[in-house]
């Protein structure tokens, strides 16, 4: 990046994270808990959103705020579920902010809500320097992007208070070491949870749900 | 983004474009090609370059500019092939742009090579904003990650002049459509070609070397 423009993203982090403290505020006044899911292109955000809004919709009243890119493919997916959804579309910039998110909230219902998703853009590097306000940093990293990936991307995951491994339904087909993945982690970010998932079977998603519920309490 | 950033991009893009011709330039003086070789994080970029150093470097002088967030695992890899490769680290920046690309260029002795692949940031949004002064930009989708990418990330879709989808291995795996994904690139980008590959396997990558000497002619 050119001097330049790193004065301004500079400038720009601080003013955002300033309102990003502001976001967490209006939702603590509110008793809201906001996850934000943090992945790569295709890791899984939409299915896994997708699987906890059915888990735990009959318990809590949970709305997602949908960052994309350019299309609206992933809000109608998840419109279907019947909860409000605010999509974000980011015109081509490749991250969510804090102001974009408190616009989202302004649209919202926030005295019938207990859990927001965000579903952010498909992006490890951007995404990770803008705190968005929310409680959490889900990060997703699926079994075919291979476990180098905390080693070329670590401020993503340093962030993380989570990071799922999805699609382990493959896991015979790919070279991942699940069993020695939770010491890379926890040499870049010791308190991050580590937890193994397939969106797709099911398999290993409790311990996520049950993370959620605990974060809720 | 905001407007302030917004501005700022535009001047910069702008200066990267005139950077980018003058790349070009330097390039066609010494009749080398360049190749831009651009994916979201673990799509298979590294195994791709390495498999087409393999089989092309008996015939053409073959060297790599390496970019990364982070980390020096891909350069340490294409090392191994006794090749020149000049590694650049954006130290958190998300993609390439021209200048760093000048700088790569000016380390490498320019008359003994033919081909150079450019290994950009694992990234599909950031990285399509920014032409380097490439011939060719080959953008690789993993069939992992969905055959939706074109919807979502337009951009770097429709300035391919090649799309590989890589792990066509996996394919009984995973719900991607592979006999209906050229004409989701034909709608997009009519004169891209789609060549499906497993850099893993060989197959399919004859169509790729076959393209590259094409391009090399």
């Amino acid at each position: 990046m050119s001097p330049k423009i790193l004065t301004v993203k500079e400038n720009i982090l601080a003013s955002n994270e300033e309102k990003a403290g502001l976001n967490r505020k209006l939702l603590d006044r509110h008793n809201i808990l906001m996850i934000n899911v943090l992945s790569s292109a295709g890791s899984g955000k939409t299915s896994l959103i997708l699987q906890s809004i059915s888990r735990l919709k009959a318990r809590y009243r949970i709305a997602v705020i949908e960052g994309n890119v350019a299309s609206c493919i992933d809000a109608d997916r998840i419109s279907r579920e019947n909860i409000p959804v605010i999509r974000i579309n980011t015109g081509g910039g490749c991250h969510l902010d804090a102001p974009m998110i408190k616009k989202a909230l302004n649209a919202l219902d926030l005295d019938g809500i207990d859990l927001i998703f965000i579903e952010n853009v498909g992006n490890l590097v951007c995404t990770a320097d803008f705190d968005l306000g929310a409680h959490k940093n889900a990060v997703i990293l699926s079994v075919p992007e291979g476990d180098d990936k905390p080693y070329k991307y670590p401020v993503m995951f340093s962030e993380a208070d989570v990071v799922l491994v999805n699609k382990t339904d493959v896991l015979p087909y790919f070279d991942f070491n699940l069993d020695g993945f939770p010491e890379i982690i926890g040499g870049l970010n010791p308190s991050a949870k580590v937890f193994p998932v397939s969106a797709k079977t099911g398999e290993g998603m409790d311990s996520w749900f049950s993370w959620i519920e605990e974060s809720l309490k």
